[in-house]
């Protein structure tokens, strides 16, 4: 258990507490001993009545509306883009700091976007909104930025393995049923995702830009550039759905102005915050999806010389992208907030 | 139906003919018309006296022994290394033609490895034995050639998303059994794969070598270049077991030494020979296992120009690779032999 050394307690928020990362952040805060003075949850006008169990108590979940967000100083959200366009401003005026998981901030240049073990600093300059990153984004920057400190990376090259909850609970729960109906000899019927994805496969279904890539894919590129701070480094995405319940793959190539060590790289990773070294070359045994789901961090293996570029590195990570990958990323930048004491929003003194 | 033009017919052996590759050999020999003077079933004693059916006969699996290979013109082999390395040359010796698709002699600078789009001129060269590049790398050949005539491909980094049946239809039934177990609440259990991959993946689990990269990948790289021709082609892959049932698929990263339009690359795959362009940008639709599964063709899509590099383009491919990975490649190759009169061994001047 850590210890996050956190002095007086928050009022904190949960708008979307009913989805699959809602609910995580409740599992969460319990988990890290998240230092709560009251704990509202928030959904929609639909699920609002509905009782989730916290820590011995039993919650109800309001409707969310002008006034919920009074006495609030954390809002943890995550009930999609527009809900977080409508409401992320009411509730930064009635005095909270929001932590966004939604898209609708992120590329905002007046709202930072985080990983707290790449630029937690960022967090300090806040207005009020500060941006989680798209979950392929986190596990990417988390398990690659160490490297990254150590000698600049110039090119990602990467293709992801995606799991049906990055489509949310309902979307998982689609694939357990169209694996039952092709094992029982019937057609798999697509309702969340736009084709069968049990036993199947297909590219990532965001909306397509003219440039051919996906919104997704592009989300690796901008959101990279704007937590590394590197606004020219080279990133091309190919974001794939695969039939995983849950936590995502990433195959990753790396390019480096100079030859970057095998061994110098398993070293960094291997001390680096957030990111588990697994590699068992005697066992072939390698990050998996079944041994990241559920675990805080990201891991990484199968560092190998690139082959094909002198200066190359391939890997391979796995990281749970409902953990990590969202909602415990909100909740260490809200866990930074309370020990640098940047709640307030302004111009602070970043010092770490 | 594809008319061969195929003159006198032949006397063909299948060793290996109660596997998943032989199965789909019988198949593609009818379907294709192939020019049978007689078909012979060739397996392991443990597999002798299956009963197969044949366009309408039924015919009896005979233990592979020194004197099956007499009177036989062509022999279709898929029943790995150690049998290919065992029995080839007696088939050889007895006067018959190998096309083989184990492993055993791609590499042997004796034996062309031939795929018929790509070089069936080194058919010509053949000593008796022929051998069937790797699935992963048929497929990406088949789809990068084409591009590669027009302006040399530098580079290739490729990620791959191989599905359970290239482990093997055993393999396969492991995965649908896992699934059932999974939906049931019930722990799954690896046995034929090394791990569960039902709702998991993991990085392909042919042996490692020193350098970090697994057989399977480093096939993609020697083999693409001896079938290139091109013995300095640099090429990195990362190979991942998916829990598909049937078809690969692969994104594909490739490098030129000038910018190659996507316009001009769409046109190439339009027309390339076992090439389908599959691109729906208006229903976000390309190219799926499910889609590729039966087919002949390797499915493109998601022609993109790279956004990291100036003379990149990405693409997205998916092939049946039990056909066109494996059995189709060799009944081609067959055919080519047929076709050019190149079946018996010698200095066939190549005029293809």
């Amino acid at each position: 258990m850590e210890d996050n050394h956190l002095s007086k307690p928050v009022h904190v928020a949960i708008l979307g507490a009913t989805g699959a990362v809602g609910s995580e952040f409740l599992t969460l805060l319990a988990e890290r001993h998240f230092p709560l003075a009251s704990l509202k949850l928030l959904a929609s006008e639909r699920s609002a009545g509905q009782q989730i169990s916290f820590q011995g108590e039993t919650l109800t979940v309001e409707a969310v509306q002008e006034s919920s967000f009074e006495g609030v100083d954390v809002v943890l959200a995550s009930a999609g883009g527009s809900t977080s366009k409508r409401w992320a401003k009411v509730a930064v005026e009635a005095g909270a700091v929001v932590i966004d998981n939604s898209s609708a901030f992120r590329m905002d240049p007046q709202v930072p976007l985080v990983v707290p073990e790449i630029n937690p600093q960022a967090a300090a300059q806040h207005q009020g909104i500060i941006a989680n990153p798209n979950c392929t984004t986190i596990l990417l920057g988390v398990a690659i930025y160490p490297l990254h400190q150590v000698q600049p990376i110039q090119r990602v090259v990467v293709a992801t393995y995606q799991s049906a909850s990055g489509a949310g609970a309902r979307a998982m729960e689609e694939v357990k049923t169209q694996a039952g109906a092709i094992l029982r000899g019937e057609a798999p019927q697509p309702e969340i995702l736009p084709y069968p994805l049990a036993f199947n496969l297909f590219p990532h279904n965001s909306p397509l830009k003219e440039n051919g890539y996906c919104e997704e894919e592009l989300k690796m590129l901008h959101e990279t550039r704007k937590i590394f701070g590197e606004p020219e480094l080279r990133v091309s995405a190919t974001c794939v759905r695969v039939p995983v319940l849950r936590a995502h793959s990433e195959a990753v190539n790396l390019e480096f102005s100079q030859p970057f060590s095998v061994e110098k790289a398993r070293d960094v990773i291997a001390q680096a915050p957030g990111v588990r070294l697994v590699e068992d070359w005697q066992q072939n045994y390698f990050p998996m999806p079944m041994d990241a789901t559920g675990e805080d961090d990201v891991l990484v293996g199968r560092i190998r010389q690139d082959l094909s570029h002198a200066c190359g590195l391939e890997l391979w990570l796995c990281g749970d992208q409902i953990r990590k990958g969202a909602a415990l990323n909100a909740v260490q930048i809200a866990e930074l907030l309370l020990e640098k004491d940047w709640l307030k929003p302004g111009q602070h003194l970043a010092t770490c």
